[in-house]
């Protein structure tokens, strides 16, 4: 499979989906979420985990892949887990405002400061979910506190999961010197920066992606098996 | 297991998911409609359908029920299945709207009328999915054309698998008349009317809810196995 995933093309198929397929924020997002929380489950499922608590620490960005962290953190709260939410700028949107509340209201604890000590982060929990960045922001012009946040990320020791970017990289370029997660879940198709993932398991989530969508993108998708929501590459 | 669930108690739940929760429409029934597909696999397998082809027909109500269903079908295309839509009476509503536009954008073939001879439904298709009415509609004022839908639902000899109350049945009292599903899929918990349920498999649909939630309206819910979004009674 190849990963010729651009930007720009990204970006293409979501305006698609949004406006051709009307499909709703609202719906991509739970979607996306739920199979972020699945794929967690499949990697490390909650007998494996080091730690006597299975504790999850999801940090969301500003943006969509914030949203989609919410989303998969009310999620692992339904299937055991116990995630732990750091979101340090809350956006005003009213779908994600609603998002931040039912994880509020389901007693998901949100940390108010993310440690500057890694090993707090180490010792606390099993496994970091980078919901920091995704396919909008551009690397370049990163501000506060992402910066910062990117940098206790490339020193944590527990396995990451990143959401379609790992946060810092560019989407086609990627980043030799940015995080390293250990898994890796693609929205709809990989991106370009995916083919420097070396991390273990490499999932794609994005079942409802419309056939026709696939052809006009050539995306050459694998076939998800069963009524799975997420398919290992 | 006890079903003390009223209609009252029904629709105070969802107003306090949709209020004080901040559960979106959209979402809830995405979730919904995705769970009812997912259930649908469950019990009728691919392999094991009589016919050759795997079509099913679903059946569209006006209100939430309908859309659920339309969710239903488009989750059972992505699973391989052949979903037929009938929807007599196309809501206004932006959120229904965008649903059918979905399923039409990917060429999932919906009826200009159900046939009036209920063996060209017993042969055309393996099973029919009744989405028809729902929590909200008052059985005493059905109008056309929803008491000729059930009179041909009443008829049809092929399994039938209803979305939260079967169709026709009172949400407390049920309806020795009524429509004989072989499936029922409760919303969040069963209603009243589910203890006249005398099918094969009877599913609840709604990890979703929160736990306080439940305590709240004391449901004594079944445990969901793995990451599973059904469980079976």
């Amino acid at each position: 499979m190849s990963f010729p995933f651009s930007k720009q093309e990204a970006e293409a198929l979501e305006a698609e989906l949004l406006e051709d397929y009307r499909f709703g924020k609202q719906q991509l997002i739970e979607i996306l979420g739920h199979s972020c929380a699945t794929a967690v489950t499949k990697v490390y499922p909650l007998k494996t985990l080091p730690k006597k608590q299975p504790t999850i620490l999801i940090i969301c960005g500003p943006e969509q892949n914030g949203a989609i962290g919410l989303v998969c953190a009310r999620n692992l709260r339904a299937f055991d887990y116990e995630p732990t939410i750091f979101y340090p700028k809350k956006s005003i949107d009213t779908v994600y405002k609603d998002l931040t509340i039912q994880c509020e209201k389901m007693d998901i604890p949100f940390l108010s400061y993310l440690p500057t000590e890694v090993q707090l982060i180490n010792d606390a929990y099993n496994l970091v979910v980078d919901a920091v960045l995704g396919v909008e922001e551009d690397i370049g012009e990163l501000k506060e506190p992402w910066a910062t946040i990117l940098a206790t990320l490339k020193q944590i020791k527990i396995p990451i999961i990143s959401l379609d970017i790992p946060s810092g990289w560019d989407v086609e370029a990627g980043e030799s010197e940015g995080i390293n997660p250990e898994v890796l879940i693609s929205f709809s198709a990989p991106k370009a920066c995916a083919i420097h993932f070396s991390g273990k398991h490499h999932f794609i989530a994005g079942r409802f992606l419309p056939y026709d969508i696939q052809k006009k993108f050539e995306l050459n998708l694998p076939k998800y098996p069963g009524t799975e929501c997420v398919v290992e590459l």
